[in-house]
């Protein structure tokens, strides 16, 4: 995908026409704050996990209404003329804050607040949304899935079982969350994910015979290749691919069957054989349950697929964006109200917010403290948010390394139960003042 | 996105190893034939509809190893020069045949059949795969809720709820599944989806009172417009609209609460004042099930979101993409042999593949018919593969709207049974002759 390239109509078409509508009453103009928050996490998940934030500021920088936007939008009716020469000019002018990429969340937190005027605060609703939602999806599934893991390696190889675009960003969030790898070219390209693969079954019935592919690989490869070995027989295939290798051979996978029994028989033949480095990698319909249930197997790497690209039962978080205050007026200078509908279920909480996360005193998380204020830092508490647009120029961007290393240390502060892979609610309570 | 942009980077490490491996061992030249399918239905489901076609042969045609991606490779040591060299001039030259996107399909259906070198058609896994797996899931949860609405509208507003460019190919999917419109606007211009949109609840809460709201909508976008009528209070908001719109008011939507009793009341208070023709909408949360309950309520349109981005309950539909022949030797006239690997629980059936649909007297759909040869066409079958590409050159393409008229079509077809909400089994079964 060319980097350069305009994301504004990654947007639902009702943006473009409360804009019009503002435009037209005058009330674009009003200075507004919207926060992004998830009512709930999802069913039976402790925490959630912040992750879109280095996506969306590269997309923000991109949402500019050029030429052919404009033609489409002209052409369709979508918008009117006046619409139109506003969207031309179109620059986010504004701030916006946010936890930080690969932080933990829970209900309520604020994890992002725009302020700025409602014209140029609407409009980015539904990118910031499709960003967070899919990103912090993917990452609050991988983070369980890393936990499960403990030391052992995480592979992400489920491109395939998602939308190819939504592959990239998934792969990203899996590594900020904790996984070692990925399959998707991609993600390496576009946001230095490491990436690895080998082979696939494809490539031994390729060849006359699965010595063959062995062979064939390994010249190719080296010695420490990963040989996929339940084309046919297990027993044989590890005992020719032994014989190929040497006892250098660097791994084996297992893609079917029993894996912890497999595994188990294939450790005690790889040893018999001298291959005592040799490493076991499993993939097959994997997630979480079934990664902790392989923990007392000799197993040295997973990799994960369809689970960790379907937030492994939740493939949105379900995070909304929503005007909690607006100014009383159209001076830059108007004090802002908070605002809150009153539909039947869908409470909102007015007013801009600002986030802490208090600790005890051995550094374990104990509450998530939400002020309507700007709280005074005390010891004991973290703050959450931070400044990641000043005035339209981002401010707040990361590596995905950085977001992988924060996302680390904000799960050694968790409290154990949060860790467990049971269903639970909330690790910590959400404290509004 | 820049539709030149090259597509050839979303893809899987090891499609790339697995060619420098078949470079080496000379096997890379050898005639094969890959087939994607799916083992079963999403549980529950009783047709899949196969979707994505159009998007794939697009991204096939941009499948192109330019300077910027051999770079990566290259300095990421991802394969070797021999295979660099190769990737340089990589044109896909072989042939692809595959159901028509809206197609029904059932377990086993040969929903794509690549036949080319080894080399040039592994490659195209991973993307085909991604954009079929996904696009699919979200049409055959589309076409349920298609049945459901029955003539009544669906608006496909989900695009908050799933990655960003998955949000504009859910949109594409939904439209070919029977929904009407959508509210992603990139899906209107590169897909040529008809889009819409009013108002959210933050357009009102901007405004000093939901009057002020209203009165600007209305004169900004005209008395046809959709107004929302849930921030406050219904019964108030529904007076207030009509009020202001007169009985000409073209919609009010409703976002919250018990959407079939609201629906009634506000019914029964639009035609006391006079507003018998002002539809009345419903969203939040709906899916086939909610759909289909509100049968009976006077609601004139759906929109639906999440469900339809996350395909209700089933966001993929597993599809696989198999070596199933491949040519004795490398001669371009050496004869196909079947293949198939022996893993436990994941059986592939060997050979290439035809397939008809059996319809009975009444034009009825009693079966899937699978063959190992190209079958005789005979009275009441429908031959259900099209040639997608021949020597390399698209020859397939077709408009989101004729792959709609084929949706509807296919499930007119379909037998009763099909067509319930209830959970059930695949409703024709795959015969393999």
């Amino acid at each position: 995908m060319s980097e350069d390239s305009s994301s504004a109509l990654l947007t639902d078409h009702y943006e473009l026409t409360m804009l019009q509508g503002a435009l037209h009453s005058g009330a674009a103009a009003r200075r507004s704050v919207f926060e992004m928050f998830a009512r709930r996490l999802p069913e039976g998940r402790r925490y959630g996990v912040v992750a879109g934030t280095g996506r969306f500021l590269d997309l923000l920088e991109r949402f500019r209404f050029g030429r052919e936007e404009l033609d489409f939008l002209s052409d369709h009716g979508v918008v009117d003329e006046p619409t139109l020469d506003w969207l031309c000019e179109y620059r986010f002018s504004g701030n916006v804050w946010g936890y930080g990429e690969g932080e933990a969340y829970f209900p309520g937190s604020p994890i992002l607040v725009v302020e700025g005027t409602f014209a140029e605060s609407v409009i980015l609703e539904t990118l910031a949304l499709s960003v967070y939602n899919h990103d912090s999806a993917i990452a609050s599934a991988a983070t369980r899935m890393s936990v499960a893991a403990g030391d052992r390696p995480l592979i992400e190889m489920g491109s395939r079982r998602t939308q190819e675009r939504s592959a990239v960003a998934a792969a990203r969030a899996a590594y900020v969350a904790g996984f070692a790898t990925s399959s998707n070219l991609e993600a390496g390209r576009s946001f230095d994910v490491p990436t690895g693969g080998t082979a696939a079954h494809a490539f031994t019935l390729l060849h006359d015979s699965e010595r063959h592919a062995f062979k064939a690989q390994l010249e190719s490869m080296g010695e420490g290749t990963t040989l996929l070995v339940d084309t046919y027989d297990v027993e044989r295939a590890v005992r020719h691919a032994v014989e190929l290798a040497g006892p250098e051979l660097g791994a084996v996978r297992l893609d079917s069957g029993d894996l912890a029994a497999t595994a188990s028989r294939v450790r005690t033949q790889l040893d018999s054989l001298g291959a005592t480095q040799t490493r076991i990698v499993v993939t097959g319909d994997l997630d979480e349950h079934s990664i902790q249930a392989l923990a007392v197997a000799p197993v040295d790497g997973y990799g994960v697929g369809t689970s960790l690209v379907t937030g492994s039962g939740a493939p949105t978080v379900s995070l909304v964006y929503k005007l909690v205050a607006r100014a009383r007026g159209l001076e830059p200078q108007a004090p802002l109200e908070p605002v809150a509908k009153r539909s039947v279920g869908k409470p909102s909480r007015g007013g801009r917010k600002w986030a802490l996360r208090r600790l005890d005193d051995k550094g374990i998380a104990v509450s998530e403290e939400v002020y309507p204020h700007e709280p005074a830092e005390t010891v004991g508490t973290r703050p959450l948010l931070r400044q990641l647009v000043a005035d339209g120029e981002v401010v707040g961007r990361e590596t995905v390394h950085e977001a992988r290393a924060r996302h680390r240390a904000t799960v050694a502060e968790l409290p154990e139960q949060a860790l467990r892979m049971s269903r639970g609610d909330a690790a910590l309570p959400t404290v509004f003042h």
